[in-house]
């Protein structure tokens, strides 16, 4: 047995989260539901014009591997925070939930900061992500731990990785030592406009290591460059063996070794959309890595998915694992 | 008409809350319901042992004034922060409610931090506060601008305030400014344990300029060193010309020139009860400062504090305006 079922590789970030009427997000540019790159200046800015916000820990592989450690799967997490206060609740949400967590920090002598994200969530409940990523972009492959990736049975890599300038070949490290050892890769698209800045990347990737891949409908769609879902997915199968796609309020799709799956979305209170994909994520591997079919896989996906958008914040505040239970699924 | 209706005088903070059993208190010796002083070891060693968090800007007064300022009353607040990154929280969330703050930071050379309290919140909802002063504890006279103390109709003194080395000579230095261009004085007891570390104290400045006394029952017993609310209540008469004191789910009373009032409590949801007395005082003086007889202030007041207990936090989340209107009470 591995030490470790999943293994997460993403940007280490706190969220700040905030309600904002519509009215703001036109006002200052910011574009409904999706991830927007920000830098220290218009941080600043955007920082100073929000209201009163709480402080959640966040980044979307930490949030799915927080759920998979509250679920009780054996996780651990890759991703660089600074030595400060906002990266010491960083390590400490993380390792508090179980999940190992030993990135070195970057010095108090860096000139960046720890992520954050400025998560604004407006009354239909969606949220618009506005991210300073600091020092979190600048993981490299020294901050890889070959011996960890070999110790485990699967790895979860984030798409948003992607921005960072040393991200691809810490990513190429930790697959070989990965695979070497027998393990398999999973990767997740993110966000639209993450894979139109990486497109030729992302397909490169998925095409040549992928064996799990997820994303929600408009990413699928933007990394085929297709409007019709049914195409993406027909392209997808020739590219990667696994697919899990999440498609909002319809729930989920999965196809795994030809066949197809679908389980519609459990119906629950909305009130913050964040962290919907990354808890899906968290579900759907938790089934998998123990060996479930994939319709409990999606279940759990979508279970999960519910419980992180009927709270403020992308961290399980429920029993996950009560709530499988209550569904017959553990 | 003054710049100012209300200016506070707190332990500036920011609160990591956390959901524990009462395995947790009774293991780590925590005591249910109080607030316990601690020091960067204790405080060090509890982090590491509570699980995920979050962090929401706290500090008894500055809850009040977050309160006031939501409702729109005219305020500033005076506590004291540092140069990093939770002290740059604290400030934001208070001046994004629309509060003036701008007592000097620390600097960042400073041994201790922005200060922080660990609530604990227990399955009963009740709140277990352990907190680090850091460099709150120093506030000094040199903080205090006479100016903006002439500038108040009303000072709002927090209780706890009286565990700093200079608090005593910075109260003086405020309530002198205040009283002497007009103002008046209220102040919170805060919790019975600050009470009985600093009764003398709190009798002296409650008889000699004390105009409006905020405590619940059990520091109000403690005030007066008695287990009978009503001796507290005529001893109270004796040193103080308006009180207001909240009695848990009975609601809260209020003595105002002689005359009795009492209103019960809204029943509402409770899933936290930090912030709930500080939030109690933020209605009444919203209230009492815009001319609304006692009565509609204790409504206001309860209604205030329902909110703040019926989510994780203490600070307003809802539309305190549109709740109070929704009551009649605009």
């Amino acid at each position: 047995m591995k030490k470790y079922q999943v293994v997460g590789i993403g940007n280490a970030m706190v969220d700040v989260l905030a309600k904002v009427e519509d009215d703001f997000l036109d006002d200052n540019g910011i574009e409904k539901g999706i991830m927007t790159l920000i830098d220290t200046a218009r941080a600043t800015e955007l920082y100073g014009k929000m209201g009163p916000a709480r402080e959640i820990s966040g980044g979307s592989a930490a949030n799915t591997i927080a759920g998979l450690a509250a679920l009780g799967s054996r996780t651990a997490y890759v991703g660089k925070v600074k030595d400060d206060q906002l990266g010491a609740i960083f390590a400490h949400d993380l390792r508090a939930q179980g999940a190992d967590y030993d990135t070195p920090l970057a010095p108090a002598s860096h000139t960046a900061e720890t992520g954050r994200c400025m998560v604004l969530v407006s009354p239909d409940h969606e949220r618009s992500m506005n991210t300073y990523l600091g020092v979190t972009e600048f993981l490299s492959p020294d901050d890889i731990d070959e011996s960890q990736m070999a110790d485990a049975e699967w790895l979860y890599l984030e798409g948003y990785r992607f921005d960072g300038p040393d991200s691809h070949a810490a990513f190429a490290k930790a697959i070989a030592a990965c695979k070497g050892a027998g393990g398999k890769i999973s990767v997740t698209l993110s966000d639209p406009f993450c894979v139109n800045r990486h497109r030729d990347a992302f397909r490169t990737l998925i095409h040549d290591h992928i064996d799990l891949l997820f994303c929600n409908e408009h990413e699928l769609k933007a990394l085929y460059e297709t409007d019709d879902l049914s195409i993406a997915f027909s392209l997808a199968r020739k590219d990667v063996p696994m697919l899990a796609c999440t498609v909002g309020a319809n729930g989920a799709y999965a196809y795994v070794d030809g066949t197809d799956y679908h389980d519609p979305a459990t119906a629950s209170k909305v009130m913050d959309v964040t962290g919907a994909g990354d808890l899906f994520a968290a579900g759907y591997l938790h089934g998998m890595v123990n060996g479930r079919n994939p319709i409990s896989c999606l279940r759990m996906g979508n279970l999960a998915a519910g419980e992180i958008i009927s709270h403020i914040g992308a961290r399980p505040e429920a029993d996950l694992k009560a709530l499988f239970g209550a569904h017959g699924l553990v």
